[in-house]
């Protein structure tokens, strides 16, 4: 076959995360409504919550999207700093993550409420089968830094996550974390 | 939907590439004949070039394919040790590798003879289109670990780069390198 595009390289800084040449996308606690429970109040800093560098190719599922996410320490309320967390719209695309620097947890959830819980480090590989949403969360103190990959053409459903919620939620509890089951999750 | 398959986790040593709990695939010198030009001859020593450590699931479009490989030092003859090389069966299939530690080249190919190389090194993160063939070339004195995903049902098509080569090679060139036109290739 011809290849339809030629070969590329970028560079990633392996511990912070920032890959150099591309695009930034940023979320401040002001982009999050809904996420969090009870829902924000207008009177809360907006600061940063996560950054995402991404490097887009053609939404085609014989390519590869990959970007790092970089997900800065901090609560609201008890909850542990979270990106928003969504389904893949191609329902049945996986995706990989793995860790980079800091402490997190991968929170996964089908869409008949099954949960599952793993950790996210220096050096953690996770799969995360088609099906499953997936929202990482930073219980720690320094930023949570992973890289992923998904299949090209997998896409974002963020509407469920949104609306619904996640079956956990990550909390602080005597100076660690605790998962706990989320009250204002509502089943499909 | 109903997910096929349950979230896992497996752990990384992201500077030795090691994946814990993963098969090994080995390859020693007598597993590359064929690759490095002239022909190895029977007197050498049967040392290892490199290891992958695979996270297999289903070969299908919707899933992952990731791995570690460690490509050890060293030369047969003026070549650079290297990785046998290959195109994806399922020729338009992608693949992304972000080097992890060591110094490489990625060489890659069309199936039409054009031939594109990129450098291999912490926080490296290349882009293979699908229909380029790719090679992983060892040109420092460390071992080369990087980490690499494609597309689930990808599959591997050695036997063309085996029997035709790749339009260059990498060959040891006043105590650093050089990308030189390759003798042996044999275009399309």
């Amino acid at each position: 076959m011809i290849p339809k595009m030629d070969p590329f390289t970028r560079w990633m800084d392996l511990r912070a995360g920032v890959i150099a040449d591309a695009p930034v996308e940023t979320r401040r606690l002001s982009d999050m409504r809904g996420y969090y429970s009870p829902d924000l109040g207008t009177t809360v800093t907006d600061r940063l919550v996560y950054e995402v560098y991404p490097v887009p190719v053609d939404e085609a599922n014989s390519e590869l999207q990959c970007s790092t996410t970089v997900l800065q320490p901090g609560r609201v309320g008890d909850e542990f700093h979270m990106t928003k967390g969504h389904f893949h719209a191609t329902r049945d695309r996986s995706e990989v993550y793995l860790g980079l620097s800091g402490a997190g947890l991968l929170v996964m959830a089908t869409e008949d409420g099954r949960h599952q819980v793993e950790p996210i480090g220096p050096g953690s590989l996770s799969y995360v089968p088609g099906g499953w949403a997936h929202r990482s969360v930073n219980i720690g103190s320094e930023p949570l830094v992973f890289f992923a990959v998904y299949v090209g053409d997998a896409g974002h459903d963020y509407a469920t996550v949104q609306e619904r919620g996640l079956p956990v939620r990550v909390i602080a509890a005597n100076g660690s974390h605790a998962v706990e089951r989320n009250p204002h999750y509502r089943s499909g």
